[in-house]
């Protein structure tokens, strides 16, 4: 299976590279240290990710910038890094990327708890990934025969633990059940959910 | 106490309007055709209408602009018809207005049940709904103490026929359960929470 990993430098990107590279032509793109550059906040560099890699078989991304700081910084502009990132980015993958996946074929997007479980300095975070999930819902009704669309919706990460503060009671996620969330996405026959690891 | 309600003239701000202005003083926001106009997809108009209503008790909005349409049209452009206008416009009262807002006070937007429930054509409905949930529930933990927010969540509305098409299986909102939802949001104590008619 022909597997393009945006945000492929990252710590899930890597991870997931390394698990699904022994068995299967993973293309690596990101915003730096990958095969192919993307930003995913220009649709027009992720329709030059597209073209340059051609037919693929699924998309997975872990990518999604967020604004993260103190509430009282949060406004209409700062408010606008989920949304360009996180949110219209993975959507946008999509939306472009549906014009050159095989079928059958799938896409899975990255959300995170913060959906249900806000926590301080993260509001940005929560609307995105809600917002992703709401879309991923959607578009599974609405692509065409045999794409599928799935979230994958990790706590904190247990291999980042400067994280773990802002995460007060979240069970970190392991990278392993990481790996199992997006298998059951990349290979299982869901759509339109949001897998929880 | 007094409320301000944006979208006043559209059919559930019309009945909210009658049903809250026996007992309150509400100032009615919109587009057009109320006492304040305002436009929720400018962050100076926002600005603009909570600086001439001067202190108010309570914030509601049931303005919610989204782009409705065949999935083919939906795009990086159709998409922002839902994100300026159902998400950011809402978000941006909130973010805006908690600085005009009496303590205590509330905040109450509206979604819908699309979040979960998606249907054809209405995709970017769905994504905005979600955000503003997501978004509800983090600003619950954010907001200044004595500040509530909340959003309530109808299914299609009785009085609106012209829509039953689109809903195949919903079962419609009456127009008196969806004032006791708002009724639930303005006058109980509840914070963060997506209340369904």
């Amino acid at each position: 299976m022909k597997i393009i990993l945006v945000g492929a430098s990252g710590t899930m990107g890597s991870y997931l590279t390394n698990a699904f590279g022994r068995e299967h032509d993973i293309i690596r793109a990101g915003r730096k240290g990958a095969d192919i550059q993307v930003d995913i906040t220009n649709p027009a560099s992720i329709e030059s990710m597209y073209q340059q890699v051609g037919p693929f078989d699924a998309l997975v991304s872990t990518a999604g910038p967020t604004y993260v700081g103190p509430w009282k910084n949060l406004n209409n502009e700062t408010f606008r890094t989920g949304i360009e990132g996180k949110m219209m980015g993975q959507i946008n993958l999509v939306l472009i990327g549906q014009h050159f996946i095989n079928t059958p074929g799938s896409f899975t997007l990255i959300t995170g708890v913060l959906t249900y479980e806000p926590q301080k300095h993260f509001a940005n975070a929560s609307a995105a990934n809600a917002a992703v999930e709401g879309f991923v819902r959607a578009a599974a009704i609405e692509l065409a025969p045999g794409l599928r669309i799935n979230a994958v919706s990790p706590s904190v990460l247990e291999s980042s633990p400067q994280y773990f503060p802002y995460f007060p009671g979240e069970v970190p996620t392991t990278m392993q059940a990481l790996e199992y969330a997006f298998r059951k996405s990349l290979f299982g026959a869901h759509t339109g959910q949001v897998i929880k690891p």
